[in-house]
């Protein structure tokens, strides 16, 4: 069985991290499967999904990381050629990556107590987001 | 068809790197299961998966690589506000990642010959982690 | 259903990233089903798989990036251990990952317009590339 859902989210850009745990925990109860994996995939090349306790010391520090590995201020050669000033952002996504598969039991995600799903958005403004939800199970 | 299977892991903490793929292959064996997709998953926010050539020498590589990125004694924001003093851990984690999901064939996972998949524990204390192997297929 | 298809890549090595969206599309075009997930893997522990806006620019930033955190130049205890020099590669492998999930609908990838599947060779030498392409859906 497949059921699919999706949900938007709005975001400031600039690595801003979104607590989405709830939207896709819903998709997997509607789908009304009890056991499987939720594929959940973001659409686009400048945000990323992963997972992190989500209170505001870990994720400010999961930023703060991220601007050390890809540095927002340094030279990218996607501006040079595009101009629209969101190299960062591409190669920050690239790392990060789209896709992030959890698997549910009883209906329920297979996440720890304090482990939350963020969508993490890299681009340089704010967007609107579409986060696909591929449920498959039984 | 889907087949839920789980295991145990005692680690050490402080990117304690384990070889799981003999029990990944153990489980994608018990459901019986001849094609499909194993997810791995670790419940837990200061642990990740993903695979690598499991010898001590490349092993420490990503130890140190892991260090460069999200190193042990510089500040980090979690401990301020939690002094719980695995901010590292969190960062290291949401860089890596929870998931992985392994093809497989005639019962056996499509990893390379060298290539391990492997459960990375970033906290900074010895801990029991619980990894769920959700096998799908035919 | 479960449908499996691979396709092979020639790389030159060396943070060599190669657009496979096409290949990725082709197998679950093959595969007949309408929705489902498609789960990318590359066998090997020297080469990843992520997302990104297939553009010079862009790749060349991503490589950029990858040079900084796992730079060709510094020790690596698997080149003193094995001598075979890509003590690097692995460290980079590993931290891209070699799977991704990607959802379909109506026979189409769920991508965003300018958002590529890439294959990541991060070995010292040029290889042939065997990537697996697992469809499950209805």
């Amino acid at each position: 069985m497949v059921y699919r859902g999706s949900f938007r989210v709005n975001t400031m850009g600039f690595a801003d991290i979104k607590n989405v745990t709830a939207e896709v925990a819903g998709i997997v109860s509607d789908s009304r499967l009890s056991g499987g994996v939720a594929t959940v995939f973001v659409a686009g090349s400048t945000a990323g999904l992963t997972t992190i306790e989500y209170e505001p010391g870990a994720v400010s520090d999961l930023k703060a990381a991220i601007e050390r590995i890809a540095p927002e201020e340094i030279h990218y050669n996607h501006d040079a050629r595009w101009g629209d000033g969101n190299g960062f952002s591409h190669v920050r996504a690239a790392l990060i990556g789209p896709s992030l598969s959890v698997p549910f039991q009883d209906s329920n995600l297979s996440l720890g107590t304090w482990q939350q799903i963020v969508l993490c958005d890299f681009d340089n403004k704010g967007r609107t987001r579409n986060v696909t939800v591929q449920v498959m199970g039984v």
